[in-house]
């Protein structure tokens, strides 16, 4: 009975949201980056902390296609 | 073929960490807050986005059981 939903994670990505467009966002979790494809916006997660402003985010200027 | 595992959610939260104690927090879906029970402390998500600030942490003083 340890902890049987700890893993479950109820939605957390969908709740989140873009600082800038209030869309969606993607974990990259290779690049522990959150993704905003409407902004074109890459939000670094850094020690564990989602870093979740404008001005600390990278834009996707190597992905083309999120324009 | 359209975004199969959008809603995978790669374990994000699993990653996500604590500012004060770097320990490991839980997501109260229904309070829209990131716990951390090391620390005693709640951290807000407003408006999908997650304040991971102690300044901003609610003490969980109401629940005794995570001191």
């Amino acid at each position: 009975m340890a902890e049987p939903d700890r893993k479950a994670d109820p939605k957390l990505l969908e709740i989140l949201v873009c600082p800038l467009t209030k869309g969606p966002l993607r974990y990259d979790a290779a690049a522990q980056e959150l993704i905003s494809d409407r902004a074109g916006l890459a939000y670094p997660i850094r020690d564990g902390i989602p870093i979740m402003l404008i001005d600390e985010a990278r834009p996707l200027e190597d992905d083309a296609s999120a324009r």
